[in-house]
């Protein structure tokens, strides 16, 4: 293998996070080898689990004493990543795609996630993956990076540039719509069955969801967060109903979007219409638009990006692009798959 | 005939509004005798344009100088009934499911809808069908009735109990997300086709709807309303984020609408949970839930229902049963069909 | 109670069959009184598992040596009739909607189910209830009634006609299309999950489906049958090739089928154009269409309905207003729900 | 511009093959200069009509007598390449996506397409391109490639390899299934709207559809074709029913596709199991899968590909690729997308 390429590993690689990593990586070309752990599957071809991917790759079980490759990216529920990341750390960089390592304060996880955090003061700090709005450098240097979820990504890149601009006046409310491939591969309960979602959709979480204090730590400000279900698999569309401060219209919010995502590759700024989700379908695009109401003085942010790929694993290979000097582009230059 | 049985005539009744007021009006049992006009399919049978409507009916050209039936459901485009209602209201009495009569003020036409009010002075007034919140006995004596439309339904149900009991302590933002056939049957633009709209949601008209004025006439107070296109035929889900008064939290809001609906037959308010548009299909049923995040000071409020059932015909059909004494659920007991 | 009125018992009303019977019975005029049995909800009301149905029906356990009612729905999966039927048949009559009666011979069930028939010799025997196509008066008289399924329904009132006509001249090919609803509410499994299914469809039980003995003895010929999973909830396609005699074509198929269906209030014969499967949503109706292809002798034959309805709760309901002396339309007199 | 990059021009970039087209094109590495017509379009940017393409790509007249590029593909209605080839062919080399060029005789066109072929004796003659089962020296070759569609690649694929080796004993009978972005994107038509097809199936040309005589044409015998319209976007799901000579099996089919396809990148045969179309969604794959029935001597086939990728962009550069000696699956290694 040629020395400059790199070994990765997916750990959870038939879940749906784990499988679209491995879906971009094996179209990645400075990935030299690939691997895949599963727990129920060990020894058989992961296309047997995943036959979208035309691949011979056969899933291993996940021993993290013996993990020799350059990077690892962590695609299990929340909690295994902070049992096993002082060891991998040991051995490898890791992209973590769970929540383990999103929230700084650690007290926060027996309130919003109903446990202990097992591992509080890792070393060096995780480093938070949201490259259009932290520190490129940072996440280059990282050894784990805690790679943002899908609603929070969608939320923060159409707030953060105006609260640091200071055109916020208020408390944003975030009203999000997801695909329902958001509630993970191995949640077979009848609630996600097709028969009971098809041709109809719901709000779920009112009470409090679990995004609301990511969003508000790397946002500054506390927001009120409501989810939806959609029936259909991918897609993220994050209204945003905020308060401008007097005088500002939709033309100053486009006007920061602007300065902020200038070169960002992945983000676009509608100058009008509205996008469909479905316009990021299958790649690592977000697409910002924005409409001002002057009899209220609200402006309504329009955010939507593919919970899969910029919402999980494209952003998770953003990061490792960041993290091992390749072209932040690299392996992510796929186009939304309309119709 | 029964001379105790009326007879109906549904103006538009291939459209989605006029079939299914139709369908509706094939199982009432005070129907005596149901016709149905069409302007391009005149003389063909009503199941060639509606094959789920297993009758003989045949569809007839639309006089209003001819009309000798009891009621007339007008399903036609806005602007349509204004032109008609004074000579249809010396001959039979009228429930008109488009916009035309809806706003109270006409001089809002020409800014929201972009025409002059070709009637502003109709005489008697009309009257304003939303029986849970208007005067029933002013509904059973009107000679036309404003059939409120689908947003507004969802929107007011849930509002105006609490505007009324002087719960609302700022601008309500109303989220709102609509099924497709809302937008018509004979709209065949691209952007309506099950290619471009599958798998996908997208706002629209976030610059200023229509339904604003009409909400705000009804209500009493200034709201922001967003809508947007869910990639299924039938459903409403308003998700209104709504400040309390301090103090105040869910348990008020579902106290105040038990109050309000107490025995009405049509409104469901869900203790807990967050109901799908689903559990209305095909029904007359509005579902109604709160959640109050204290954090912010904001409730979040749940409407559901059939955009073509409580939020159009079966609508028409109820303010039917009122203006003619019959039971109110008559001809409306039908359950949600799911899944 | 009006003593003319029925009780009724649905054993199993949270599922989706189950929950289906209860939607047409509590609109049913001739049933005075309702119970619903479940294995893990008994004492909660039905709304909880089923919020689409505005009851307040309570849901009990199943006693068959305290069941005293007139009329019992058996709503559980294959197996469970055939162990409770003999005591139930002292104390009521019993439509059973699983496959437990539907096949005569009774050495067929280790083949095609897996396991020994219970109760091989039950007497009097079962009648079966496909009312189109059988002896109503033996319906009418029957202590059970095997009501036949889905798929089963769709082909046979397709392929009988012909064949008793002597029109068919090889082996029809029955290349049928279900909605998911078919396969259960309880089936929580991940290939049901809407993320697995939405936007995509495939073949499954390409061996050898279990309704190919049914539709054999039914019909009096060997059939190809083969199904697909379609992604929406309801609807039935049955696509049906079949070799016709010499010199026929599809106009002799529909002359058939109109002597055949002539009077019958829930078969609909197209004179041209195929069918959606949402005609019949919500429906009892089947609705039948045919092609024939002059350049290889094949006639196709379309046949389409709701598997809820006429393919389980609605054909048992036909069957219990046959059983009872009531109209055969009596409570199914819906029209589809489209769009 | 690096020379040994092509100047590509995409006829008819807005629609659905088109857009398809320009999709691959503008990540495929040997393509320097990519340029895209309209016909109502020119001068606007792609994306405006293409929001899901992040080009700057603007759209152009066509004007073939100042085509100057390396290739060109025609992605318009029937009857558009064939006024146009002849010139076309005179400055640059041509793939067709429509269906001018697939039939060999011309006499077929009035038949079956309604009207007469404009240039039935193009020289060189076209080359049918479908690499699997042509000769791909000669599509190295080709100036003009005529591009098959969706409903034949899914049905050859399937069925030459088995009649070449003489396995198939009758007619085959091919029960074929597309998503409904077959329709294309300009048919804004009442029946292609959402709210019609959604939640429902529908079978349509039944009298006899106009790739019949493609697919005997390659297959060289008889078959009986039957489409049905899916209620999603993409995939072909065909279900071929085929008699197969006294003593196979399925294992035999299987074996027979393995030696026909080994080493062909985009088929894969499955060993067991039925594939989804979604397992091809966004790919350039086709995957088979058989059963035999012992009971009537029939084998099932199964073909699935998406028809906007191996059914037509896909199959349309896998072809360029061949006459510009690139490897084969260059810019067309793309997995499926899922869920």
């Amino acid at each position: 293998m040629d020395p400059s390429l790199l070994r990765a590993l997916v750990v959870g690689g038939t879940g749906y996070t784990g499988s679209e990593v491995v879906r971009l990586l094996l179209d990645h070309r400075r990935i030299g080898a690939l691997a895949a752990t599963s727990e129920r599957q060990v020894g058989r071809p992961l296309r047997e689990s995943c036959p979208w991917l035309a691949t011979d790759l056969v899933l291993e079980s996940f021993d993290p004493e013996r993990v020799d490759v350059d990077v690892v990216f962590l695609c299990q529920s929340n909690g295994f990543a902070m049992r096993h990341a002082p060891r991998l750390l040991e051995r490898t960089r890791v992209v973590d795609l769970s929540a383990d390592f999103r929230l700084r304060d650690p007290s926060l996880y027996p309130i919003w996630y109903g446990f202990e955090h097992a591992c509080p003061d890792l070393s060096p700090s995780p480093v938070y993956g949201l490259p259009e709005l932290g520190d490129k450098a940072e996440i280059g240097k990282a050894r784990l990076v805690a790679n943002p979820g899908c609603y929070v990504t969608a939320s923060l890149l159409a707030l953060v540039p105006l609260q640091n601009a200071g055109l916020i006046d208020g408390i944003p409310i975030i009203d999000a719509k997801s695909g329902v491939s958001g509630a993970g591969r191995s949640k077979a309960e009848t609630e996600f069955l097709l028969a009971e979602l098809d041709g109809g959709m719901k709000a779920y979480g009112l009470a409090g969801h679990r995004h609301t204090p990511e969003i508000e730590q790397e946002l500054g400000r506390p927001v009120r967060f409501t989810p939806h279900l959609l029936p259909f698999a991918r897609g993220i569309h994050a209204t945003i109903h905020v308060p401008l401060r007097p005088g500002l219209t939709d033309e100053d919010v486009r006007a920061t979007w602007r300065a902020q995502y200038d070169g960002a590759p992945f983000v676009t700024v509608r100058e009008s219409g509205f996008p469909s989700t479905k316009e990021a379908l299958g790649s690592n695009r977000c697409v910002l638009a924005a409409a001002y109401d002057a009899r209220t003085g609200l402006a309504t942010l329009v955010s939507v990006l593919d919970n899969l790929v910029k919402g999980a694993a494209g952003q998770a290979v953003q990061n490792m692009n960041l993290m091992f000097g390749f072209g932040e582009t690299e392996g992510l230059t796929a186009h939304g798959v309309w119709p």
